[in-house]
């Protein structure tokens, strides 16, 4: 299959560009009889969208989604659920300074090397308006995930170099969607938005880390050798526009500790066997334990600045690119909701997968 | 498919335990004409090989790998590839101990939950050993990249906290496969190695940190937006047991610097395009931009101790695992060729898949 | 993945049901720069069309197809086409005697025992109306295996036991579209209209076959052994609505020839291997051969009678559906082009497969 | 996916060439639990061995399966099955008249255009030695199908033109294994036998049929809109080497009928639903209606004769192919288990697939 599928029984294909028609995705292999909450869908999509505190870009989308297939009185049907999300924002003459100029650090140059040919309007297909997608199948994923009781909760653990030191156990899970960075601790928060405006201010730009937590897995899920869970939580995430790095449990701090430290030792309290501790992050050998599933990604500052930037265009002329006037300063608060979707879409999948782990069914 | 195949185009399915009559795979799609080099691959599964210093395991796997299909007079013929590696080392009742018993952060627990059966001689299908077949894939894979000129190198960049501080570029790379960690930095090298020493003494083991670069990549590879080159990577690397973390480029260090420190600045020389810095790690967009992919893979400490541990049996009691007599305690160093092998396997299916990205072909 | 999806490398998503807001799909892996003819798409979908004769049902689809990504500037940009076709025809209300009851030789039943809920307005998923998607696929196809020359040639050779005799390549090809039942031979079209004509008065339906010729396909295309090229044919074809019968060359002639007949004798022009018969149709060891792939697809008669028929609600109550009014007795016709059609979107796949064939590659 | 693999859940990979060091393959997806009847394996290889009766090539294969993974005490552990079939006749010089000739209506050639390079030993992968991996799996699988008393039964019901005229329902399916042509009509059988003894006298050889039947599968197996279960079979059928047609149900004869005639009329005894005929084979709309599968593969006349045939060589030169001392006549006989083994692989396969279909599991 071609890069814009994911999953094998719970699948998404999508579709779209920035400024085309519409963007748009195919969800197949989503089971019969789920009913759908349209209401929980357009409340994810608002959670993405631009403009959602003060802090980000004021453009306004109202990404409606219009579902054309595969559900029918409220149900799906167990038929490929066909759904498009109209562009608004389509003036192309915003877009000719960067038609044959390269953006550092942006898609530009990659795309005209492999394709020969790019739709340059606001990116085209390398703008992250096509996460919006992937919000989508993941409001269906989390249903799915619902009907086990498993839920996803995503916040912001750092941003330009501020981070939560607290544990996670102890951190306040209702503050994340008041805040306008979505992270849970009041006084971290307020650093982070000092810092969100100092650098605006600087016509400069930050990124930062997410945090998320899945809670109530059940053990089983995964598909070792290839498939373990951690590595495709980490290809759907590393798919995120933007993610430069991706930790499950201890992370990178693992490299760091000694195995009697990192063991997590197992205990029972007469029903159910549990860890210690979590260094796991959840998953052992690939397959989920039981315990939260615990994983970090991290974000690069915007490449869009306020400010000029040198480059080169298509014949490799050196060039000036003008700085944006108004554009965000830091996404990571808006990439929540797309990293606990692409955690859903992994783990909808899996469970499904998991169907036929035995012979005697599940 | 299963969760035992790996690639799109250029693919490795592979099966086996530990303690089973072999270990093997089917390497399909790999193009024919290609010349193998057999003395390759046997130095390729050398260098996995326990036991390639004095200070890993002194286990002898001779990993003698048999060629069953897919090559005529020398060269690849389009049809799989199937190879078996015998495993020599059956003595199953060194493995009573762990039949009922979870060892900590290993998968026994999860393979039971998930399966409900277990081959728990030495692991079974979760043993490191399978990691073999990985290199043989790979040794095949680094000569469809050999033939655009493509090289991966990997190194230890950190043992247990002991890291490296030079830039990339300042490394000597001759200095890799003489050390017996794996590590180009000789004052590094003599620290990790003191702290190997010290840690084996006290009973314990150490994670690390290994560094990978690839280097002449062409620009274009990459399918986005889900098969973006390091989505595709993170995948394979996490896929390798005990890695926790991934990062490519500036990974979480990127989350702590501005869009304009960050943005790699493109130059031209009048003929090739490339950038200033290499925050970006090669890739941009999901796809290769020319320049070095670089990427990190974090591991955890051995999770096998040479000291006693507290555990649970399947039926939840409380236990006591014994220490093993001799073990590694770090194979960080061990993973450098395993690592090298995935990046090959990702290369390789990425270079094949390229040809269809125009009508007009390559 | 699940079943709504073909192809390896180029890939067709559709969804869609009969009286659903749209149908559509995404076609994913269509590689950059394919100039795309939308006026010949159009003809395409007008071949499909109900009502291309005075002999089909006059309802009138306009099936307008609506391009929503992936082509720039009137060409592929090598990101996935998504589309839709709205559907025009949504009185759910013609549809109330069917929602309970299960119209034989239909898909109602089926569906209802595999998913425990059904679209039943006009078949919903199972009604032919999806087809018009793989038509839209299948004129990107088109386009791509004409940059090879490459050509497909489908026509009526049966309806209802009345049939061609001639041979194939004594048929006069530019007869098939002006004709009103697609059959290139006079006297055997004068034969199949007046059987449609009497069918249709006494209210019952006819079924038939269409032949389909592949020309100046290279040698070279198929993936032996489970994807050879008339396997994936076979599977493409066979997905087509009513269709119970595939065959290749001789097909079920084979079974009584002698190999010294059946055998196709190869020859030489010097620069040319051929054969002197094609009773392989095109295909050897699942591979073209460079001559015209030939196959035959069996469509039963329309289940859709204009006679009441006995038949049984969900609840297992035996009933009556009455007969409908106005319909059609013979679609084969109407098959014509989306046989071609899923046979341009196996070839064009093969294509594309086929680059990774050799390591020096094409 | 590279063409060696089949399946989506229950997939199998397969490797070897017919004078390489051995076949094999990999079977991954298989549930864990199942327990293996060994015995069941080697019968169903013994029934696809050459020379199970004298009317077939007296070469000794024994075919001797050698699990080296994926079974534990006797059952399936969940993890990859691999195996391997050593090759025991070896002697390449038999072969050096095919290496720069091209043997009509084998794979010879095609081979050498696609990929440049031939193993010219047997056929190498094109021969049908493969197909002795497809039983293995396809052994497994019956496993898995008995488990929900699901039944293949599979005989030849034509060779040569000589066929059972007999309702399937009336035959005695008792007399199938004990014949020499795997015929359960007593009066066809010998007709088929003195056929074959004739035909062998004149050096030529026979193609046939093979009818295989499916019961007790329950309604609602089958993945719409391309996956259907006809669509499936008929690649997995058409995928065995030498078969150049593939009919469900009614097939050709379907075209041949009204819809009056054709229509499966629904009826119900109060508990289950059926249909009184079964022209549809007990498909509808892709999906299985809980009605027997019936399903007829036609096989084209062995293309080795005992006669010399005109050829070219290499370079197009004209030459004699001088014909083969000793060679099967009729090798449809053989070819039943593996019809059986492909449709019960790809029964298997929708077996676990349909564990996704509804949301509440099954």
């Amino acid at each position: 299959m071609a890069g814009n599928s994911i999953g094998k029984i719970f699948t998404l294909t999508s579709f779209g560009e920035s400024h085309g028609t519409a963007i748009g995705g195919v969800i197949d292999g989503c089971p019969a009889g789920l009913e759908i909450d349209f209401e929980f869908i357009r409340s994810e999509m608002q959670r993405r969208r631009p403009g959602f505190s003060d802090l980000s870009s004021p453009r306004k989308e109202e990404d409606e989604v219009e579902f054309l297939s595969g559900i029918f009185e409220g149900k799906t049907t167990g038929t490929p659920i066909g759904f498009i999300i109209k562009n608004k924002d389509q003036q192309s003459k915003d877009y000719d300074q960067i038609k044959d100029r390269y953006r550092p650090s942006h898609a530009d140059f990659t795309y005209d090397q492999k394709y020969g040919i790019r739709d340059y309007r606001g990116g085209g297909r390398s703008s992250a308006r096509e996460t919006a997608c992937r919000v989508v199948a993941g409001a269906i994923a989390k249903m799915i995930l619902k009907h086990q009781g498993i839920e996803i909760i995503g916040f912001v653990s750092e941003i330009g170099g501020i981070g939560i030191d607290q544990q996670i156990d102890s951190l306040n899970i209702k503050n994340i969607e008041s805040s306008p960075v979505r992270c849970p601790d009041k006084v971290i928060e307020k650093q982070m938005i000092n810092l969100i405006e100092q650098t605006k201010a600087a016509g400069d730009t930050l990124g930062g880390v997410v945090t998320c937590i899945i809670k109530n897995t059940p053990a089983g899920l995964g598909e070792p050798v290839f498939d373990k869970l951690e590595a495709e939580l980490a290809k759907a995430i590393m798919s995120i526009n933007a993610v430069k790095g991706f930790e499950i449990g201890s992370g990178f701090q693992a490299a760091r500790m000694k195995g009697s430290e990192h063991n997590d030792i197992f205990e029972s309290d007469g029903s159910r066997i549990s860890t210690l501790t979590n260094h796991s992050g959840g998953v052992q050998g690939g397959i989920s334990n039981g315990m939260d599933i615990v994983f970090k990604a991290a974000f690069k500052p915007v490449a869009t600045l306020m400010r000029d930037q040198k480059t080169v265009d298509s014949e490799g002329n050196t060039t000036i690119l003008a700085g944006k006037g108004r554009h965000d300063v830091c996404v990571v608060p808006r990439a929540v909701p797309i990293v606990e979707a692409m955690a859903a879409i992994v783990l909808a999948d899996f469970l499904l997968r998991n169907r036929s782990a035995r012979i005697s069914g599940q």
